[in-house]
C-alpha cells in the first residue's frame, strides 16, 4: 500500500533481479514506477500497485531515486544515454553488474549531468531481496546515501562502503570470484560422488558442514595474509597440499570427470613448490595472484 | 594417562597429521606407539608417553591397530611393502590421502597379508583432532569399524560410510575440491581488494558471512541437481551470469590481478550459454563436467 511519508522511486529494468526490487518497495509501501524494454514484465508489477512509465523519461520524471539494475552497463548507457537532461537532481542508484572501472566512468557521466550518483553490488539472489539477509553494497555520494538510506533499506540491508563509485563494484566481484570458486568446488565435488551414483542432496549436508568449517578459519588466514605472504605453515604445507591436490584430479580422471576446474589451482600449487615455498601456506598463494605491480 | 581399557594403537608417520592423531591418541589414554622416517619428530609425543618403535615391524607387533598417515600411498607401500606378513590379524586404519582407486588396491593387498583394512578420509586440519567438529570418513570392512570405533572417536567425529575401501577416499577428495573451490575464489577475492589497499582481514568477515549464506542454499541446489540437469533457472540465469562473471575477469585485469584460477568457469559458463542453455541454472554445468559416460 501507498505511503504518504515513503519516498517515490523508479525501478528501470525488469528482470528477475528489477522486478524482485520494485516488488520490494512496493511491499515498503513506496510509490513504485518501472519500466522495462520488454514492457510484459511489468504487468504483476502492475497489479500490486505500480505506475508502468510509457517512456524512460517518464520514469526518471516520476521520482527522486531512480534505480537501474538491467544486464551490464552497456545496456544502462544504452536505455539512459538518450535522455537530454532528465536526470538533474534526482539520485541514480546503479544495480547493475560491472566493474570499477564502468562504475567510476558512469559516476562521471551522471555528475556530468547534474545527477547525484550511487554505485551498488546486490548480495543476493531475487529470493531474498527486501530480508535483511539480502546485503547491498553502495558506494559514491555519501550525501544521497544518507537521504536515501531508508528507502534502500526496503531492499535489504544498506551498507555504505565510500566515496569511491568503483569500490562497491569491487567488492561485488571480489565476492563473486569467491562464490563462484566455492559453486565450481561444489559442482566439481557433485560430480564426482555422482559418478558413483551418490545423490547430490544426500551428499550436500556434509559439504555444507565442511565449507562451512572452513569458511570459519577465514579470518586466521586473512590475517596470516596481511601479517606477510610467505610465513611457513606447519600446519598444512603446501607440498603436502600440492600432492593430495593432484590426488583429486587423478581420482576425477578415474571417475570420468573433467580436471578443467581443477587445473590451475594445481598449477598454482606446482608453482609454489617450484619457488621453494613447499613449506609456506596458501597464503602465499595470493601473492601469486599479481601480474602487476600493486597500484598505489 | 594410559588406561588398560583402551586398545593399544600404532601411528606410522609423524608429520603434521600424524603427530596430532598421535596426541589424541594419548590424550585418550591409548597406549600408543609410534615410528616415523624422521626420529626427530617422535620426541614431543615420547615426553607424552608415547612408546617409539625402531622399526615398522616393532610398531606393527605392538597394537592391534596400526594407523598409517605419510605423505601419499606410493610412501605408504615404501614403507608397509617390506613387512614381512606381520600384519596378518591387525587392523590397518590408512588415513593417508590417496584416490579410491589407491584406496581399493590398499585394501586388496591388505587382506593378502589377513589384515582388516579401513581407509579413511581427514575431513580437519591437525589443530581440530580430537575435537568433535573433526569428521574422518571410514569405509572399507565393516567389521574393523565396529571393533575399533571407539578408539577411533580419539581422534574426532568417525563417520563410516560403506563396505567399499574406495568410498572414503572419493567423498574426502571431493570435498577438498569444494574447499579448494573455495579458497581458491577466496584468494581472487582477496588479491582484487587488496590491490585497493583493503586488508584481508577488514574484508573477511564480510566474505564469511556471504558465503555461508550461499552455502545454506546448497541444498536446494542439490535437489535441482538430482531433479534433472536441465531445467529453467528464472532467478539467475546462465546467460546473466556469464556476463557478470567476465566482469570479474575484467576488473581483475584493470586491478592486475591474474585471471588464471576464474577461466574454466568463464569457458564453462560460455559453453553452457552457446549450448541455448543460457535460460538454465548452474546445476546444469554439473552434466557438462562429465567427460566419459557415467559408469554404471
Ligand atoms: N539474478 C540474480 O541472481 C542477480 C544477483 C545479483 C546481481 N544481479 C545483477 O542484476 C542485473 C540484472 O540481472 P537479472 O537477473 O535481472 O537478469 P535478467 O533476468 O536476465 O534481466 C536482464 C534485464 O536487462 C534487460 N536488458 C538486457 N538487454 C537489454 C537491451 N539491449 N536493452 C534494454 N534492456 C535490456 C532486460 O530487459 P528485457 O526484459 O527487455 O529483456 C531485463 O530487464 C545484472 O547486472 C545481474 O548481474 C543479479
Ligand atoms: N595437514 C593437514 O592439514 C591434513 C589434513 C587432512 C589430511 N592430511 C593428509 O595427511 C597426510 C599427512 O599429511 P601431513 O600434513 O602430516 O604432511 P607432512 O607434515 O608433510 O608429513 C609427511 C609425512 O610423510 C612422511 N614421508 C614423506 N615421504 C616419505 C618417504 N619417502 N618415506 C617415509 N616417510 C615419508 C614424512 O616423514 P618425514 O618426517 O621423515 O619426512 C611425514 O611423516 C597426507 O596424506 C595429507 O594429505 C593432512
Amino acid at each position: 500500500m501507498e505511503d504518504a511519508n515513503r519516498t517515490p522511486v523508479t525501478v528501470i529494468g525488469l528482470g528477475a533481479m528489477g522486478r524482485a526490487l520494485a516488488g520490494a518497495f512496493l511491499d515498503n509501501g513506496h510509490p513504485t514506477t518501472v519500466w522495462n524494454r520488454s514492457i510484459g514484465k511489468a504487468e504483476e508489477l502492475a497489479v500490486r500497485g505500480a505506475t508502468v512509465a510509457n517512456t524512460v523519461d517518464e520514469a526518471i520524471a516520476a521520482s527522486p531515486v531512480v534505480v537501474i539494475c538491467v544486464l551490464d552497463y552497456a545496456v544502462v548507457h544504452e536505455i539512459l544515454g538518450p535522455l537530454s537532461g532528465s536526470i538533474a537532481g534526482r539520485t541514480l542508484v546503479n544495480l547493475t553488474n560491472g566493474t570499477p572501472k564502468q562504475a567510476r566512468e558512469a559516476a562521471e557521466w551522471a555528475a556530468g549531468y547534474g545527477a547525484d550518483y550511487l554505485d551498488g553490488g546486490i548480495m543476493a539472489v531475487p529470493v531474498m531481496i527486501g530480508r535483511p539477509e539480502a546485503v547491498i553494497l553502495y558506494s559514491g555520494s555519501a550525501g544521497a546515501f544518507g537521504v536515501h538510506e531508508r528507502a534502500l533499506g526496503a531492499l535489504g540491508t544498506a551498507t555504505y562502503l565510500n566515496a569511491d563509485a568503483g569500490h562497491a563494484s569491487l567488492y561485488d566481484l571480489a565476492l563473486l570470484a569467491a562464490m563462484y570458486g566455492m559453486f565450481g568446488g561444489v559442482y566439481q565435488a557433485a560430480a564426482m560422488v555422482g559418478s558413483e551414483k551418490v545423490p547430490a542432496a544426500e551428499f550436500a549436508p556434509m559439504v555444507v558442514s565442511w565449507l562451512n568449517a572452513m569458511t570459519a578459519a577465514l579470518p586466521a588466514v586473512a590475517e596470516a595474509m596481511d601479517a606477510g605472504d610467505g610465513a611457513d605453515d606447519d600446519d598444512s604445507n603446501l607440498q603436502m597440499q600440492a600432492v593430495s591436490f593432484a590426488n583429486i584430479l587423478s581420482a576425477s580422471r578415474e571417475q570420468g570427470i573433467s580436471t578443467a576446474l581443477l587445473e590451475p589451482m594445481q598449477a598454482l600449487l606446482d608453482r609454489a613448490v617450484a619457488a621453494q615455498r613447499g613449506g609456506a601456506g596458501t597464503p602465499s598463494l595470493i601473492a601469486m595472484l599479481r601480474t602487476d605491480p600493486v597500484p598505489a
